[in-house]
């Protein structure tokens, strides 16, 4: 099942894409694609029903992010062995994690401003877990249990920001609109394999990053049961959980988005983003 | 005006504080202390109630947060010189800014969990704004018209997860209960100098922390129109100044909490909280 939300910013309603592609109106069995709409008898519930009976959405509606009302949006850093690699930094002993502000999620095609005094806006093509049944202490052995989803991020980042400004990450991972997210939330009978998804991100035609979630350190199971450790897990919350190789601040020289410019990015099975960037 | 909520966890209802220390109820003025209630139209509306003529609370409910529905917790680290230099740190040259997860928030007086497997588990208390009016690239002298109310927060925080596991500090900053929160909103009417408060915490009847916001670096003007530079503020948003002198951390021997154990802590004009420390 393909879940997204569909409409103008704020008043998005939620949908599925059918098999033949075509987006079907749920609102008639959710109030949104969040929360409690994602423990696992909701969600049997819509895999139960019958895409045809849903009312067709005419047209090509902007979409927002696949999930609403996100409580936690964690990030995992340095995630992929390469792609520390090329930030001059080793894989950490334990997974790293941040927290990217919850007013930066938009929806997969919304524009991504470059903040005002920015000089280093970078992208991140990123593998997002959306959390189904919350739980604490979970055991890496159930951790997939509660997934109730999988989706494309683009983990926007602004490398002075978030190095060069003291303290933590977090000024460089959560300004406005760098949460791009969907287009559409993949339930696990889906993704057979989340560990096997070719993903990629382009600017302006020339693709940057060319991985796989193969190459990831620590794997989704292992991220939900040591995350759970720290902190409850809660339906709707979303794991991003690492970048591979090619971001803009590992070329060589480094290479930063300008206004104008557009991103596409995808993972293979989760669809496609495409963002044009302006200057905010 | 002190605003509050009050009942059971996830059915907090929204109330006030009369001048005789009376709890009355606002459920037929606003749905909750949160979100669009904290704009400066709708306090005004609460503000011109008369007080008297609101059901009475009566008996003692739990209290909740004294804000709802938080997006965003936003903390600021090393804040305080002496703080800092207890710590083994020196003032940054710019805020250090992290976040605490919002699953950590809980009441004034709910007990604080000591998590699995720690044995760093330490106190911090802090003066919150909580933001009325939302915005970005806040101008400085604009900036207080953006604050709905003060409170107090205990930042609790568990020093060997925030510091020594890998990362930024937000593995020991957001565990569950780790962010009471309360037991008022204080408008800022009743809050002539913000930066003028005293501010202390105990542990079993010992005084740790006996510090005034009077010696806060940067400070709250400052710190909303810096914020608004790296995301947008919004309604309901909790930012948690920074902690004085005396945390855990920084005795010799460092000393930290154990279950059993119970905290108090106040600033002057914004009420008080007592937290019991059980084991998770």
């Amino acid at each position: 099942m393909k879940l997204l939300r569909y409409g103008p910013k704020g008043q998005e309603k939620p949908g599925l894409l059918d098999a033949q592609g075509q987006l079907r109106d749920l609102s008639a069995h959710v109030p949104d694609i969040a929360g409690e709409a994602l423990l696992p008898a909701s969600l049997a519930r819509l895999a139960a029903l019958d895409p045809e009976s849903l009312p067709k959405v005419e047209g090509t509606p902007r979409l927002g992010a696949c999930v609403g009302q996100i409580g936690k949006f964690i990030c995992i850093g340095l995630n992929y062995s390469d792609h520390a690699a090329e930030t001059g930094a080793t894989v950490p002993p334990e997974p790293v994690v941040f927290g990217k502000w919850t007013s930066a999620v938009v929806g997969p095609n919304d524009d991504v401003e470059i903040p005002r005094g920015s000089v280093k806006t970078d992208w991140e093509v990123e593998l997002g877990v959306v959390i189904g049944q919350g739980g604490r202490y979970i055991d890496e052995a159930d951790a997939l249990k509660h997934v109730a989803g999988y989706c494309v991020i683009n983990d926007v980042s602004e490398r002075e920001f978030q190095i060069e400004r003291s303290g933590t990450w977090d000024k460089g991972k959560g300004c406005d609109t760098f949460g791009p997210t969907g287009p559409w939330l993949v339930t696990p009978d889906e993704v057979p394999d989340p560990q096997n998804l070719k993903m990629w991100l382009e600017v302006d035609g020339h693709r940057y990053q060319d991985g796989s979630s193969a190459t990831m350190v620590y794997k989704v199971a292992f991220l939900i049961s040591y995350l759970s450790r720290f902190m409850s897990l809660q339906p709707g919350d979303v794991i991003s959980t690492g970048t591979p190789p090619g971001v803009g601040m590992g070329q060589k020289p480094q290479v930063y988005l300008r206004a104008g410019q557009v991103m596409r990015l995808g993972i293979e099975g989760l669809g496609e983003q495409r963002q044009q960037v302006v200057q905010a």
